[in-house]
């Protein structure tokens, strides 16, 4: 059953620094593939990404304490995909299973490698495209950890490694001990970034863009599904949304319920849904390089990719009335010293 | 008028990792010295300063406009003091006016130079203790600004160099810059600390603390009078304190007030004042390696200093008490991974 | 004599990837100043450069052997400025005349540090701001040269060297050298650029400009005056423009001199005149970070500076325009491997 | 069917900075193995080059989509060479397929080792002698392609790494880096050389040559077949040479078919033809390391072996002779600097 890889239209940036370049969505397996979704519909849905573009697969080693990775390397198999046309990333930290302590998780020389080789096994694979530390760990010195994903890296187990909701100062610290000791630095963060939520990714992060020209794989980029639109009328009120529901009643709650009602109108105007706007606002961050989607069936995907069409609608003037819509553009505070009268770093 | 050394019950500190012992209390031109303060009164001030075991003096290039370097240099001069006896410091970013521009500001490596040369001329010293970079400047590549302060160390003009309210990623940087060249690393911050402001120095820098052993020079430990208890009865309603009367106003200026008032309480318990309650609490943090004192009068100065012996008395009790009249402790949440349950980083 | 920097409404830029900020026009000695200009003129020149925000002075040891840097030297004293409100540059290689030989010329290090210490004492200035190379030398080893410039700089009499018409060769390996020996790396080349000379500037250098952040200091924007449209009626027939009369004969020399006129009619069009014209669209690339004015009368300056109010009109319709007008637009053809369709580099 | 290796006359060379020993003609798969020639022929022509001294092949991922090294891989084993009696190279760069897109081709790490390993199974060998990276990629940071090929090395899986059309700033900053990261640096560049084409060889990379011992493998020294003299009596009508045809319609073609005409003359008079003077003729220049041969026939190869005999012949004057015919020996003019009169760096 092999497939042509066949991007079409998708839009593909290179990731941060480096020559790797990733289309703007993945298919990332969090939460979905190895939990409900297991064997027939995982190949369909991983089919159904990399027919539309997407050749990118985003896992990690605690994703159902591994279960996830051991689908998505079935389905590859089975796929028949040639290696080289597929990007493979998994992230290490947590271990396999939650219950883990001390060296089966955090990011030591043993469990770096040890976890990595675990993820290979799993994925059925020689090697990963990139390895993510999927948190830090203040508990390791950052030497260590910087050598140890040099080390698969030389060991020919990953081509690239980067980070996961890591601070701007561990990042920085990593580059540049990376630099003295002549080793590859990270790439990229995986972090959360939507229209939401824009703390961290614009305004922490941004001496990261900016200045070492970072690159990301965004997560959550529809909050949670509060960015479709689905509770735009309400919440239902069976069990399964109690936790929403309970959200929504909070002032701040409401407000941000409101803000996606207004933001959908925005939408409308544009000749696309309020997801889809969402995703394609994500991506004109120039250091959005890549927004991981996640997906049950594989018409969610279709709907997903039809966001590259909305980014060139995304004017100057269109982003304004977004910024105004949403009132949370933060102030880039983060770093002082002189800066354009706008906030921008000169 | 030479006068003996006698630092009698001052403690010093290791200022950072650095072998530079800085008694916790400094002097500080800020505000005073060569503003109101000039000619004897500022002799007056620095003697009584030194007397009670306070050699260290800080000033800023931007001090008046190096009218507060200059009171400083010549009052040093005629206390007839040996150099080897005193720490004195300056810090070099805004220049000597600042309505200066471009090149007569900022941490470029011309300005580095030429700005702590002009000082040096204020003080009429051949070199200071410490230079400190008054603020990151985000448009000089870090590594020029490192070379800069290392070249004023190689030629004599200072024995170390620090940072002031720069962010954590920049100091890292800058240290890890410093790793990379095989220069020296900036040895500490000076950073505003106070029972009221906590989040910066207790929560963001933290991991400068615990990993790179940085230090710090605090100021405003009083919050600006607020922890002197002088506004525990109102704001007197002329128009000096015009801004101070709005500030309590708020609901966030009310709840302070009523943090100080009950601090207040404990500082009597303790018997002592509520001054040198916070000085001696900002002294508890084994990271705050030093306070600067203004001041106007050497009333103050000597009444200060009493804090030492307040120090003792805060006994981890008394500390939780005060945390929780302040309710302000930070989470520390700017460092993920693995911590204690108190949230210390393990 | 002394006058207030007021800059204002001079542009400053970054020059290159340093923390010196320049205006984007300086003012040079080269053919005028201790040539035929002298004493009280090259005071009331530079007075007015300085008035008009044009803090910077550009020189060589070998213009006119030295005798250009004296009577700038002089200059500078006489007129009283503070050494920090100005930024003063040289060049180092041809050494002090012409006929010089063997170990008075070149980047060797013996002339480099020689040839800076002569140019100092003609200047009457402890250091300059910025210490250039004025050719590459071939015969010495670049690492020396590397060196040589690190040492001057190490020892005050320079806080940032850069290149003259060096190959890209050369300055990226000048780089690299640096970068491998933990020195400072130069910061930017002189170099010809205009409307009628583009290939070197845009597309030769363009790696540096892209990849290295390099800066620039810009002669010859005028093409030695055939940009101020001066021969657009003929060429005097008086010897003293013999060699342009010659010029002008040739095909090429014919085009260019029609390409000048209609240029001169989009400034007409633009209100302004083709001097200014063709100065603010040099200041148009993002890498010209400076353009160096030569000047026989105040005038001229004044004169000049008017050409900051026309780049804001230089729309991209505007250079589209000249584009088609020069018909000299390199291709970017230095680099090979994969580019947009427009020929730049993604 | 072992033969011994036979190398009778055939000159070797160190390729660059190597200790490499290349003989000077190589067999390239280039537009002829793989293509039309397939199977015994392929077997044929490499035994008769290796009957002949020529011990070395050169291919590319690219010939053919990968079936160039296939046919070539296949016939070195059944000829059951002693794998260290035969020094092979490929190059990495435009995948095994045109059309393939973004990570299958380029110089990031994931395509050169990716690239590689499916050139090595092509190739049925464990490691070829050199890969080149077959053009520069302005899209992958330096580094990352410096370090690529030298994980490829440290894996075994190459001995040595080399360019193919790079500029001369991109050879000398991969060399640098390479110094700077004490890795291995690239040695030869594959480019093209002949008698019509020298602006590049001699002029643009001549400071490798000199400063650099860099080498080469030279593709085209026979100019496409025009130095064969195969079209000195006019082109043939026939459509298989209709471009040619055009192209010594024009004047500079035209220019170009007298000058072989009359190096023609010049092969009489030496008893020699002019594609064996041509030949030779580039392997004067010292930096000439090694020409690549294409042959569709055995004759072609062992014709072609006796320019050897050719190069002694090549006299000074004989030399000088040539370079008036040609009328297009190259000004130095890449470098600045002093030079001798004749335009050598010296």
């Amino acid at each position: 059953m092999s497939v042509e890889f066949e991007p079409k239209n998708m839009i593909f940036r290179n990731l941060g620094n480096s020559g790797l370049r990733v289309p703007v969505f993945s298919y990332g397996g969090w939460l979905t593939v190895g939990y409900e979704q297991k064997g027939d519909i995982v190949k369909e849905l991983m089919k159904t990404a990399f027919e539309n573009g997407i050749n990118m697969f985003d896992n990690a080693e605690a994703y159902n304490s591994g279960e996830s990775e051991k689908e998505m390397g079935a389905a590859i198999k089975e796929l028949g995909w040639d290696r080289r046309d597929i990007i493979v990333t998994t992230k290490i930290f947590f271990g396999t299973e939650r219950k883990s302590r001390h060296n089966t998780r955090g990011l030591s020389r043993k469990h770096i490698v040890e976890g990595l080789n675990k993820s290979l096994e799993n994925l059925q694979l020689d090697y990963v495209d990139i390895v993510f530390a999927h948190r830090p760990d203040v508990t390791v010195p950052m030497e260590e950890t910087v050598r140890a994903f040099n080390h698969v890296i030389d060991t020919g187990k990953a081509f690239y490694w980067g980070t996961s909701e890591w601070t701007p100062m561990q990042i920085q610290q990593a580059i540049e001990i990376a630099r003295r000791l002549n080793m590859i630095a990270p790439i990229a963060d995986q972090c959360q970034y939507n229209m939401l939520s824009r703390e961290n990714f614009e305004s922490r992060l941004e001496p990261l863009w900016k200045y070492e020209n970072y690159g990301s794989t965004v997560f959550s980029a529809l909050a949670g599904g509060i960015l479709t639109g689905k509770y735009n009328d309400g919440v239902p009120s069976d069990s399964r949304h109690k936790d929403n529901a309970k959200r929504f009643e909070t002032e701040e709650g409401k407000a941000q319920l409101e803000h996606v009602r207004q933001v959908t109108k925005i939408a409308e105007k544009l000749g696309t849904n309020v997801s889809n706007l969402a995703l394609a606002w994500v991506l004109k961050h120039p250091n959005a390089s890549n927004v991981i989607l996640g997906a049950t069936k594989p018409e969610q995907i279709k709907e997903n990719v039809k966001a590259l069409d909305v980014i060139p609608k995304l004017t100057p003037e269109i982003m304004a009335e977004l910024d105004k819509i949403l009132d949370n553009k933060p102030k880039l505070g983060e770093s002082y010293g002189r800066r354009a009268e706008d906030g921008t770093l000169i």
